[in-house]
C-alpha cells in the first residue's frame, strides 16, 4: 500500500457511505423534496469528483501506466461508467475487512460475505424500487415489497408474489441473480471447506506425521 | 462441563420442549379457549424463569465474566429478548447430540442438520400461521399451507401459491430463507467431503505412505 | 454376497419392474379398465410377495437375526408399509451398478445419480397425477403437467404454474423436494469432488513425492 | 490434434457461428420476411454439410473406427440430429479455451462455464421464444420475456411470471434446468475448490515440507 493509499483510505470510505446516502434518500424520501433531489446530486458529484481525483493520481503515481489500467479496470469502470457507479459502493466492503485484518482467510471470506449480501440487497432493493415505481403494472410499489423481493431472489426461493416488471427492474433482477448465485455458492463452498478440513482427513497426515517423527527418532538414535 | 450444567441440562431441556408446546398450542388450537392461552402464558413464564436464572447462576461461576458474556451471547439475547426466545429451543437440538457423542464429526453434521431442519420448519410454520392468520389477504389460513410453505422455502422452490403477505410474516420468511441457505449449504457440503475423503486422492496419499515404509526399511536394513 | 442372493438378483429387479409397470399403468391409462385395475393389483400383489419371502428367506440364513434387522431397515419398510413401497423401485437403481461395477466411485456415483433422478422424478409424477387429479381445483391433469412439474421442483426452480393442491400431492411434493435437494447437492459435490482433485493441490503432493524420492536417493548413493 | 483439425479448426468454428446466426435471426427479425427465411434455410443447409464432411473425413482418418464413433458420440448426434444441431454451437465455447490456452485448469473452468452459460441462456431464450410465440396462452412473447425468463430459470429462482405453456417450450425448459443446475454446481465447486486450496490445510503440507527438508539435512550434515 503506497502513502496515497493509506492517506486517502479514510475519505473514500466516507465518500462511498455519503454515495450511498445520496443515492438512497431520493428513493426512500417519496415523493423527493426538490431541495432533497439537488442536494443529492451535489453530493453524487462530488464523491464522483473524489474516486476520479483518486483514480487519476494512482495512475499517475504508477510506475507501468498499462499494468496499472488492466490490474485496476473495476476502478475504471466505477468511475467512467455512471451506470456501474454502485461499484465504489465494493469500497465499504473493504473497511469490514480492515477491521478484521488479523483474521484468517476463512474470516475473512465470512467478513465479505456478509457484507456484499447486505450491500447487494439493500442496493437492489432501491434501484428496483427507483425503477418500478413509476410503472402502473408494478408490483414492488413499497420498500418492505423491494426488500422481500431481493431477499427472496438472492435465496433462489422467487415465489413470484413480486417480481420487476419495467426493463430498468429486470436488469437489476438479472445482476442481483448472478450476485446471488455466487453467494450461495460461496456459503457452500465456506461450509464445505470447513468441513473437510476438520474430518478424518486429517488422520492420515497425522499418521504420516506420525511416520516422518518416527524416521527422524531413527536417524539420530 | 462444570457441575450445574450437568446438574441442570435434563431440565433446561425439558424447560425448552414445555416452551415449545406452550408456543405451539395456542397456535394450533384456534380459535383458543381463554384458559389455554393462560396455562400457556404462565408456562412461557416459567420456563424463562428457569433460563434466566441459570443465565445468571453461570454467570456467576465464571471466574471471568466479560469472557462468558461475550462467548455465551446467543443464551444472553434468548433470555433477554422475547422476541428471540426461539433460540432457547435450541438446546432441543443439542438433545440429539448427546445421543449420539461417539459419532464423528459428519456424523455429528448429519444430526445436527436433521434436527435444525425440523425444529426450523416447525417453529417457522407456527410463527407465520400466527402471524397471518388475522390479515384478510393471507393465503396461509391453516397448519397444512403453513407447513408446506416452510418446506417449499427451505428446499429454495418457492411455488408462489403460498407466502407471507404481512410485516411480521415477511420476517419469519427472511429467516427462514436464512437458514434454509445455510442447510442447503451444509447438505451439499457434507456429501462434498464424504465424496472427496473417499475418491482417488487416498491413493496418492497411499503412495506417499508406501514410500515411507520403504525408506524406514532401508534405514533398519 | 450369499447364494440365495446371486440366486434372486435377477428375479427380484424384473419383480421391481412389473411393480413399476403395474404402479404406472392404472394411472396413465386414464380413465382405467376395470380388467387394468384388476390385473395390476394382482401384480401388485405377487411382486410383495416376491420381495415378502425374500426377506424372510434372507433373515432365516442370516447368523444374527438382530443385526439383519438392524442393517436392512429399508427392505423391511419396503416390505411391511404399503405406503412405502415404492422402497423396492431402489432395486431398479442397483442393476445400473451392476452393469457399471468395473467403474470407480465417481463412476458409481454418476450411475446412481442419473438413475435416481429420473426413477424419483417418474415417480412422483404418477403420485402427483394420481392425488391430483381426482381433485376440482387442481392444476396438475395430465401426465405432462406432472413431469413439467416433478422436473420444475426437482430443479427447485418451482414456478408455481403447477403445484399439488390435495394433501396427497403434498406429500409427494415434500418427498420430491427432499430428494431433489440430495440430488443437487450430490450433483455440486460431484463435480467439486472432481475439479479438487485435478487442481494444483496435487501438485503439492508431486513435490513432496519428488523429495521422498530424491531422498531414498541419497540413501542409497 | 491431426493435421485436419488444425486446419480446420477456424473454418468449422466460423460456421458454428454462421449457425447460430441463421438460428437466431428468423426468431429476432419477426414476422421474418420470406427472403430471410429462405437464406437461413440454406445457411443452416451449409454448416451442416460442412459439419458432416468433417465429422466423415476425420471418421476416414481414425485408425479404429470404432474408437473413433464411441469417443466422438456428441459430434455424431450433432450431425445426425437435427434437433441436437444446436451441440454444433459448443463449438464456439471452444474458442474461448483457445484464447486461454496457458491458463491453470481453475481458469479454464471459468472460461468454459462464462461461456456455456451465456450461449445456453442466449440459445433457450430463442428457442422458446420460437415455440411459445405461435401459443394463445403463452406469456412469453418478446425475446425480452424470453431472455428473463432463461436467466430466472438457471439461477433456479423460477418467479413463475414467465413460463413455457407448450410441449415444445418446456422441452426447451427441461434442458435448461438441467444446464442451470450443471452450471450452479459447477460455480459452487470451483469457489469450493478455490477455498479449499487457499485454506490452512496448507499449512499441513508445509509443515510435512519442512520437516522432510530437515530430515534432508540431517542425513547431509
Amino acid at each position: 500500500m503506497t502513502r496515497w493509499e493509506r492517506a486517502t483510505s479514510t475519505p473514500l470510505t466516507i465518500a462511498a457511505l455519503v454515495f450511498l446516502a445520496a443515492f438512497a434518500a431520493p428513493i426512500l424520501w417519496w415523493p423527493t423534496p426538490p431541495e432533497v433531489v439537488a442536494v443529492c446530486s451535489v453530493l453524487a458529484l462530488l464523491t464522483w469528483a473524489a474516486f476520479l481525483i483518486d483514480y487519476l493520481v494512482r495512475l499517475k503515481l504508477a510506475p507501468v501506466k498499462r499494468t496499472f489500467v488492466r490490474r485496476h479496470l473495476m476502478d475504471l469502470l466505477a468511475v467512467a461508467l455512471p451506470m456501474l457507479r454502485s461499484l465504489r459502493l465494493l469500497r465499504v466492503v473493504t473497511i469490514l475487512t480492515l477491521l478484521d485484518r488479523r483474521a484468517r482467510l476463512r474470516g475473512r471470506v465470512i467478513t465479505h460475505l456478509v457484507g456484499a449480501t447486505v450491500l447487494l440487497g439493500f442496493c437492489a432493493s432501491l434501484a428496483v424500487l427507483s425503477a418500478e415505481r413509476s410503472s402502473p403494472e408494478a408490483n414492488i410499489i413499497t420498500f418492505g415489497d423491494a426488500v422481500w423481493w431481493a431477499l427472496s431472489t438472492m435465496a433462489t426461493v422467487g415465489y413470484g408474489d413480486r417480481y420487476p416488471v419495467t426493463a430498468a427492474g429486470r436488469w437489476v433482477g438479472a445482476g442481483l441473480m448472478i450476485g446471488g448465485v455466487a453467494i450461495l455458492g460461496t456459503v457452500t463452498a465456506t461450509i464445505s471447506s470447513w468441513l473437510i478440513q476438520h474430518l478424518d482427513t486429517s488422520n492420515e497426515v497425522d499418521r504420516l506425521q506420525a511416520e516422518n517423527a518416527e524416521l527422524k527418532r531413527r536417524l539420530e538414535g
